[in-house]
């Protein structure tokens, strides 16, 4: 099917790896890619305007239907002109289906074939949400990019169970694709699987054979070894169309981007860069630092001397230790500018080096200089969320 | 004496108040008065970057010595090169003495001719301060106005004690004027004299004969009814030289500016604005508005429909009211750059009505359409202070 003014371009493949470097045309402006996409999950990257993340060159970003749902409901959205206008944001957006929040952050009360039923993370009220319900949510919201509920499984789960969540992943695909109205949207399906290459394989070729204009990889990342996540991304991709989008869901780490990069993937979303950056650890060529770490306290020179986004430009990283120390809310924001700004810039080089034919000596040597830190930080949130998971079922 | 680069030109009396334009020539640039200045305690106005605080029209800042003493220290800051560089603000900065601070937030030890041995409220050390480490910490930190180091009683201290207090602050006074060094700050000195206007009369007399290049009121709006406050500040101003600028201290509501500003007040400053846009409560003409009123959840329209502020211009009240009920950081941003837009708006409007000989009727007509609101945020914090004061006397 044909959504107007809806296009991905290939304009480049690697000779030697599967990057490719292309572009994404939406009713909201060109997206480059391979593309981050930042997190703004209330309408909002948290502590920015959006001409801050403008500014940072961020031609996309990610919104949450669960939480948007929740607060401000969608029909306030609506009611104010949409999600584009309500956030005053008018380049792309993609909103996720809900399905992933309502698995790791609700509480779960029960899912069979019609749908789920869940209790709010803030206010235990109960909820339902149905493939059907999933995009008159998002086709109320708006964005340009719109995924399908899926049942997101987790990593340890046994081989029954995850295929029965991939075959109900499946038909709620086909019943997402049914009901879809808005002809500016495009929907994508997510392949599910878990960490069996036969599910994955299973489900690349039923969720391909009913023609989405893209394809996202969910259930990854979710504490199973990263080695299984790579094979699994790799597994899946060779199966996907080469002239449709693939969108690895979760994942924004830079050494975790470069190799979604080497496999094909052109679309990431994470939270971790503006969430580590809350928490004082900026992303450097030598890897993450933390802002707190007394050494900053009397150095005058900027965070990275080779950044060049406003918050290197502007201050020095004792001014920044300062901040972080006071917990002054401006601390926050200039280290969610760095992060956003470094994961931009990486994404932006490593698309000229699959132009001009040089990834995979540019991701050699960022992997030979980045210190791939402790993954505390994101290990921590993946065990809370197996952690809710195995609570509530 | 002369300061070079500071001079301070009376441009416009009112035939029919106390109020008076002028200009404040600095040596980072030029402040039109009357002005209020933003509280950047921490060397931030809270929330915002330089650049936000000089897009609303900001002329001067204020900096707090004693939480900038405290953190990063003084020491790191001079070594970054002083307070403008670090924190990258160019225009003008006035630094309080530190006084204030030392008998409100922290645990006062003793107080003596010599100075004033507290304990810091973040961990409980020890430190001192006296009349010359004042100057030389503020000599240091580098602002283009320093202020005397002074003794601040509380509203319903005895005669003898505000006398005894009023006369160490000269005493002070006299020390600080006697040790500066640097040539390009302007060092005022605080009136006190709490609520007797006979103590009022002979502190500006004492002060104003030693010739100080300003000079601001202390002690007042800490409790005492607001016609006190008046009658007080009213008092004093008749005592000071017309040829020299008029500070009083810790005054920012609209309608305590505009009665400030009736009475001959050239300076003010005050947390207030900031420190309520951070809960929620909003400045528009018809009075203070709190944004997490269920009221504003689906309203269109901005805020303040007649402010042309960042905040207003770009969002509706239903996209504040949403950021503030999930407590994202964003929403306590917007709201200080319309709180603080509005004042600065307001001051911009005044000195307008005085340059054109109707100040009083702007008054009027100001007071007569704004709900003077309920004074719980001031009044509580102000009963914390003395609270503070009496448990460490």
């Amino acid at each position: 099917m044909e959504i107007p003014n809806h296009s991905f371009r290939l304009i480049q493949t690697c000779p030697d790896s599967s990057a490719r470097a292309g572009e994404l045309i939406t009713p909201h402006g060109t997206v480059p890619t391979p593309v981050f996409l930042p997190v703004g999950s209330q309408g909002a990257v948290k502590t920015l305007t959006p001409e801050e993340v403008k500014d940072i060159g961020i031609a996309m970003v990610l919104a949450n239907t669960y939480h948007l749902y929740l607060r401000p409901g969608i029909t306030v959205i609506e009611a104010m002109g949409g999600l584009h206008k309500f956030m005053a944001w008018d380049r792309a957006i993609l909103t996720d289906s809900g399905g992933y929040q309502i698995f790791s952050l609700a509480s779960l009360r029960r899912v069979s074939d019609e749908g789920v039923i869940f209790r709010s993370h803030i206010d235990g009220s109960q909820h339902s949400l149905t493939p059907e319900l999933a995009i008159q949510f998002q086709e109320a919201l708006g964005a340009d990019i719109i995924m399908a509920l899926d049942e997101c499984p987790a990593h340890d789960d046994s081989f029954d169970k995850v295929q029965r969540a991939m075959s109900r992943t499946h038909q709620w695909a086909e019943r997402c694709q049914r009901v879809q109205k808005r002809s500016d949207q495009a929907l994508y399906a997510i392949v599910q699987g878990g960490t069996f290459p036969q599910l994955r394989r299973q489900s690349a070729e039923f969720l391909t054979s009913l023609e989405f204009p893209g394809y996202a990889i969910g259930g990854l990342s979710l504490g199973e070894p990263k080695r299984v996540t790579l094979a699994m991304t790799e597994e899946t991709v060779a199966l996907l169309p080469q002239n449709k989008p693939r969108y690895l869901m979760g994942v924004g780490s830079p050494e975790d981007l470069l190799e979604g990069v080497a496999r094909g993937i052109d679309i990431f979303d994470s939270a971790l860069p503006t969430r580590i950056a809350r928490n004082g650890a900026l992303f450097t060529w030598q890897g993450r630092h933390n802002i707190r770490n007394a050494a900053y306290s009397q150095m005058e020179q900027p965070v990275d001397p080779d950044c060049n986004c406003y918050t290197c430009r502007t201050f020095s990283a004792a001014y920044l230790h300062h901040l972080f120390s006071c917990q002054e809310l401006l601390g926050y924001r200039l280290a969610t500018i760095h992060n956003l700004s470094f994961i931009n810039n990486l994404m932006h080089k490593i698309r000229g080096a699959i132009l001009n034919g040089t990834f995979n000596s540019f991701k050699d040597s960022f992997l030979a200089s980045y210190q791939p830190t402790d993954e505390d930080v994101r290990l921590s949130q993946k065990q809370k969320w197996l952690k809710s998971r195995n609570l509530s079922q």
